[in-house]
């Protein structure tokens, strides 16, 4: 079910979205991974594969400092808006101006990711 | 959004419902856990912090197998399908015969993501 | 340092060792991960970094459970041994007869740590 | 083993000690969890089992950033000192000048990892 219907407790709406983004992003990329793996040539480029495990590792990690109401949360959610940035820039690049539907879906999620994350960490600055 | 709302590759419906279920259940633990240890007392019972740890990392670990489609998530989920067992009833018996409500509602979510996770290991049996 | 140098609490000397066993592979399949993928070729076989993806991330869950002295630990050194077999089957495949130095190491971490997760399993049956 | 003898990829040994002190302080900060929760009092205060999960995710989640040679570890090193600098202070405050063990080796654990991940995110910036 969406997070908004979870009964977490002292999560605002705005953390409970960008929790949200952060979980559905890390799932994406890391079901992208198996997919741009199985796709090969430009698709399995080495820094194409290690950007979207880095950007799927740097969600959860997100999302769990979040969850866990920690006072790093938005240190950490800073260097994730950059990630997610850079994996949905590569991740356009291999999407074949759109045509690639699981790549265009991808960028769009890290993009979506990168801007909850930026607000989240710009909101404790 | 909902996890049925993501473009994912090569992920069938009962999988995707278990990936949400676990992700869910990881995200409720992990709230709950904040929770307990705020409340003290009983709650805050080592045995009891510990399973809503290792019911927080075993739902995670299951969704990432499931969404790499990996060979082994079936017996992965078959392990966490017993670990959130544990948790439901343990949260169970915190929760004041329901009337805490964010203990139901972890107990109850636990219990939902086991019946999935049992389904997804006996299917691959 | 060596784990055995920690001062960790109510770990025995045998699970310190798979400890440090499941640690060290986790290390080693990530940067295996990434030695791969450079390689490019068979080396980049979607099934083999998956397999690597998976050991990296089983052999982290298990070492957590263990360090947190979980009642689980065992069911999940269990399916660890499966998992770190299957991943030094296949890292030996790469291995060019033993001539690929990364892939020949990775194997042997594979298999060590297979050796001493299907003993901590069969040490709670 | 220490992962100095482990036959890591492009990982130069500075980074190598990083990535050991990483895993060496994600190991004894859950463990201490554990011991904490079991100690009860002041050392299960909320605010301080919350910085141990937060320093033992964020050391992993810094390993994984190094291991995988991730252009983002520095970024990832520079945020993970400030955790470990804030749970080495509260591990001190919580060991009776010393005189408990288990919180006087997490402390010291947790300021050598703050250093050598300052000195990362130095490096590169």
């Amino acid at each position: 079910m969406p997070i908004q219907q979870l009964t977490l407790s002292q999560i605002s709406q705005d953390v409970q979205q960008c929790i949200q983004n952060c979980l559905d992003c890390h799932s994406i990329c890391l079901n992208t991974t198996a997919y741009c793996l199985q796709k090969g040539g430009h698709h399995a480029e080495p820094a194409h594969i290690k950007l979207l495990m880095d950007c799927a590792q740097s969600c959860q990690n997100s999302a769990d400092f979040m969850l866990r109401s920690s006072d790093f949360h938005a240190r950490f959610c800073g260097v994730c808006a950059e990630v997610c940035e850079a994996c949905a820039q590569d991740c356009d690049r291999h999407s074949d101006d759109g045509a690639d539907t699981p790549m265009k879906a991808c960028a769009d999620m890290c993009r979506r990711c990168a801007a909850s994350c930026r607000q989240m960490s710009m909101a404790m600055a």
